[in-house]
């Protein structure tokens, strides 16, 4: 590090042109050398899907000093991999995607393409921060959301992140006056209860528009995600990959395996 | 159950035609009404991803007794929540998928479209199994995973899953007389080192296919689903859908949340 200038990588799922991303390069921009290699259009919901039967396309969008974007035609995780694989000469010292325009707070981080770009730069072994403000709106405000992701940054680049673990920190629809804080959570246990909204198309076949809510199956515990961000604080949970549930094995070390 | 007859959905992310999803019927068919729902085209490498922007078709291919087909146009979690949510009247007693074309141990379950439709099962609160064959041949023999299948399904239907785990099992590309068991494992850490192909296209612009090598971290591990299937036994890996790193919080602790 001491001769070499820092590289960080910045993803997203909204697409390279979204606001979101802009405020992130807008934090990172001071850092190092940034090269961003994001979506050329919106892949929310893609989680850590790949492209494996049509090719991908990459697209340098503009080049300006210590600052490249690139488009990808696939998904985010392609994204990152076309990122470490292809455009970059080395490892990057940081990852971060985002700021995704709406909430990847408890189970929507399985659902999540911002942080399915994460997740993978952490399985690379680099260290790897995804950022989601609570925010739907058309032209949200990032400044809180701003703030934030460089308190958590400098963080990362001052004491590092354990092994095989990258963060998805979420932020409140709040400004920075009315933040709480930042407050070190758990992924809140619940699910999203689908409505699928059914129609008739002209020709009269049916097609399902996917809807959705969010249920949280423990409003009252005060140690996850959700309830950090009901409260006015922005949520830090540490994800891991690996998916193993050990405390499972004693139930199913008495099951029978013979053939 | 002693007056409601067993009802199993059936998934998968190489498509309702496929002869892993018809062998995985063959299994389930004599303990049960089956019910399948299954993307009407190859969706591997879909993980857990979700269809927004686009509506969702569903198709009943075939209808016999105690069996009905349907196609989703969606991605596996699609069909899945499409299934719970719009076909069946009731919630299913047990969901399973595949049997896939190829393998999803390691970290392939994080990719993985089959896996995806499990977990999205589980998180529902259904017990729910994905299965795989290491084969990845136009036709394969799936005769000893139908095998490993039905002695995994019965163990789930007379123990149950402990709650919020399923179940990501692997079968090795051998016959049953060469299947040396069924081991419980835990998920190898390894990653996908990707080497893309560029290719320039007619109109001399260059695209990318994405292909790549798996690369265990720990092949001497012998607790692993990757040593299990090398050494010849099918691997059965409990996956759980909480990602904290609950043992990054010592280190996360010691951070500057000061805003």
């Amino acid at each position: 590090m001491a001769n070499k200038e820092r590289l960080i990588l910045v993803c997203n799922d909204d697409g390279y042109f979204a606001k979101g991303i802009a405020s992130l390069v807008e934090v990172v921009r001071p850092l190092g050398k940034v090269v961003v290699v994001a979506p050329e259009k919106g892949e929310s919901g893609k989680s850590h899907s790949i492209t494996m039967t049509t090719p991908i396309r990459l697209n340098r969008i503009s080049e300006e000093e210590k600052l490249t974007v690139y488009s990808c035609s696939g998904t985010p995780v392609d994204s990152l991999k076309l990122a470490l694989h292809q455009v970059l000469d080395r490892k990057p010292d940081l990852v971060v995607s985002g700021i995704n325009h709406g909430s990847n707070s408890s189970i929507s981080v399985i659902y999540s393409g911002t942080m399915g770009a994460v997740i993978e730069a952490c399985l690379n072994g680099i260290p790897a921060v995804g950022f989601s403000l609570l925010d739907y709106a058309v032209n949200p405000d990032f400044t809180a959301s701003k703030h934030v992701a460089r308190k958590i940054v400098d963080n990362v680049l001052l004491k590092g992140l354990p092994k095989d673990v990258c963060l998805n920190v979420n932020i409140p629809k709040l400004s920075l006056e009315e933040l709480k804080g930042i407050k070190l959570c758990r992924q809140a246990k619940g699910v999203w209860k689908e409505d699928f909204v059914k129609r008739i198309d002209p020709h009269q076949v049916p097609y399902y528009w996917m809807t959705g809510d969010f249920d949280n199956f423990e409003p009252e515990a005060t140690d996850t995600d959700e309830w950090a961000l009901k409260n006015g604080f922005a949520s830090v949970v540490p994800v891991k990959v690996d998916f193993t549930a050990y405390e499972a094995y004693q139930h199913l070390n008495q099951w029978n395996y013979e053939l």
